[in-house]
């Protein structure tokens, strides 16, 4: 049984080329006592996996050189020796980067599809960049509602569900920053941020200022540097961050521009907090029950850039990494 | 009626100069109705008090040009028209930066001198730089029993007290950081911090990973700049600082150095915190009979640098801004 599958041909420097990938024909036996085989339909390119790239210590381990890369996928069982799983069942599991996956079954989780949620959503709204919204939000950033919230990358996976559960959560006011006009108009007219901006188009300090009049009280970082000083400019008296990433820094082979104003983490008592999605698995059922309502009545929306094939995936990856994606970026398998 | 009071004549430009102060002649007139008259034995000089004399908005408001300073003072009741305090009385209050301090009975917190406790302790010690440290490490830090935990600018008022409530609290590790081989002595030898190093002698981050094999968990950070990043460095997950003050950037005319390795506070889970200590007043209780006790039983000592005389209360604070006190600088008068 032959299948296909991305491998990390080499560690990247600085921003990652297609030559450090290489899609690979691999032959897979059969399913044995107690492993499952899947098809998968979808699987998931997300910022976090261009640090397993590095050979650094980092939350998760490292992705071995030649060998198959791993990430969320969604899949069909076609063959199960595990008691847990049948035929047909769609599954959602951490063996992505490729197009068949066998393991044992207990890596797969039995998805129970909701009519009008396509499957993919398990990748994005229903699932990890959903959760870490959720999480980040309302956890790790304490929002409150009449809080003024400011979510960076908003267009983004995360971003766009941070801010859209701001607003189903009761914030005052909520700000988004994106990397282009496009990006910024869906903000503003589909996901209904209050204001959003272009951080392209001046300095990110001036064009938070401007959005945000009266200050913000939470900020959901998914970008880091510049961002994350204006913010701390912004920010009112107990301003939270939650720092969910920094895709401004994945790339960089240099440091980062650093905030220079964190003498005002004293004297406005902010709080920045980092978080790991994979530490809040006890949230699970909350976030489930208020995200699947809230998609269920429309509340919530989201876009997918949505690649096809696994010859495209590394595509898919690169350009997620360079903002190109509306809302959550998958590759179709 | 006449005093002499400590003006602020120019706002500092980067380090203070003794220009920028000048000690006035004043007329008082008798207190009035509820009000009492005050002479101070004892007034504090602090590092906030460089904040306040700039014409900036922050967490206090900034003090006037050719105005009386205030500040932190113990003195003794001369004169009274209110009914809770007499003559006689020790009083704790912030009308510092002067001879004599008149004013409503209840500016003034009667204090209830104990046996073998200086007055000046509570400017220090069993006063607000004690329970900032308190307040700072405990609550803030959230540190627990088993923590390692690293404290900079440790032989200065507060960060002496945080490593010995750090020690009484059951760290498995106390770390210190100081400005001279002198103060690296007292914290090794009087303070019984398990390490401890001349930020002057290398890179501090250096100095810390010698000191810290095995990382730290709590962080209280006096100083800011090179300190915080060391930190953030050396921290190990969950790792948690109270920033309470950064004295590394009082004086500085461009922004300090920052962090450039913020990105760790997500990969870590890491949590910065900005602390006032005037808003924990609630804790006064509480570290009023934990710090009493361990002063009492010999558990935490203390130092003191005090100058003589109005006439030295601004060497004071510019010695104070320098380094060049061991503990808490006082001013007796």
């Amino acid at each position: 049984m032959k299948t296909r599958e991305v491998h990390l041909a080499a560690r990247p420097k600085g921003w990652p080329t297609p030559e450090d990938f290489a899609v690979v024909e691999a032959d897979l036996t059969p399913p044995e006592d107690g492993e499952v085989l899947v098809r998968n339909l979808f699987m998931s390119v997300d910022p976090y996996m261009r640090g397993r790239m590095n050979d650094a210590k980092s939350y998760v381990p490292p992705f071995r050189l030649d060998q198959v890369m791993t990430g969320g996928a969604v899949g069909e069982v076609v063959e199960s020796r595990h008691p847990g799983l049948a035929e047909g069942d769609v599954v959602l599991h951490d063996l992505g980067w490729r197009e068949l996956a066998k393991g044992r079954g207990k890596w797969f989780r039995k998805l129970e599809p909701v009519e009008g949620v396509p499957l993919s959503a398990y990748l994005g709204a229903l699932g990890m960049p959903g959760l870490t919204a959720y999480v980040g939000l309302l956890d790790i950033a304490g929002m409150k509602k009449g809080d003024t919230v400011f979510v960076s990358g908003a267009a983004g996976a995360v971003g766009s569900l941070a801010g859209q559960i701001a607003r189903q959560r009761g914030a005052a006011r909520v700000i988004g920053s994106a990397g282009s006009a496009e990006k910024v108009a869906y903000l503003s007219e589909r996901l209904g941020f209050d204001a959003a901006f272009d951080y392209k188009s001046g300095k990110v300090w001036n064009l938070l200022a401007e959005a945000a009049p009266d200050g913000i009280d939470v900020y959901f970082d998914n970008v880091g540097g510049e961002h994350l000083e204006a913010a701390i400019d912004s920010f009112n008296q107990g301003g939270r961050a939650a720092l969910c990433g920094a895709i401004s820094a994945y790339n960089a082979t240099e440091p980062p521009a650093a905030p220079r104003n964190l003498i005002s983490v004293v004297g406005k008592r902010l709080t920045l907090k980092g978080f790991i999605v994979s530490d809040h698995g006890d949230r699970l059922a909350d976030f489930t029950a208020d995200m699947g309502a809230w998609i269920r009545d429309g509340k919530i929306t989201f876009e997918e850039t949505v690649y096809e094939g696994v010859d495209n995936a590394v595509d898919a990856f690169l350009s997620m990494l360079g903002g190109k994606n509306l809302g959550k970026m998958l590759v179709r398998l």
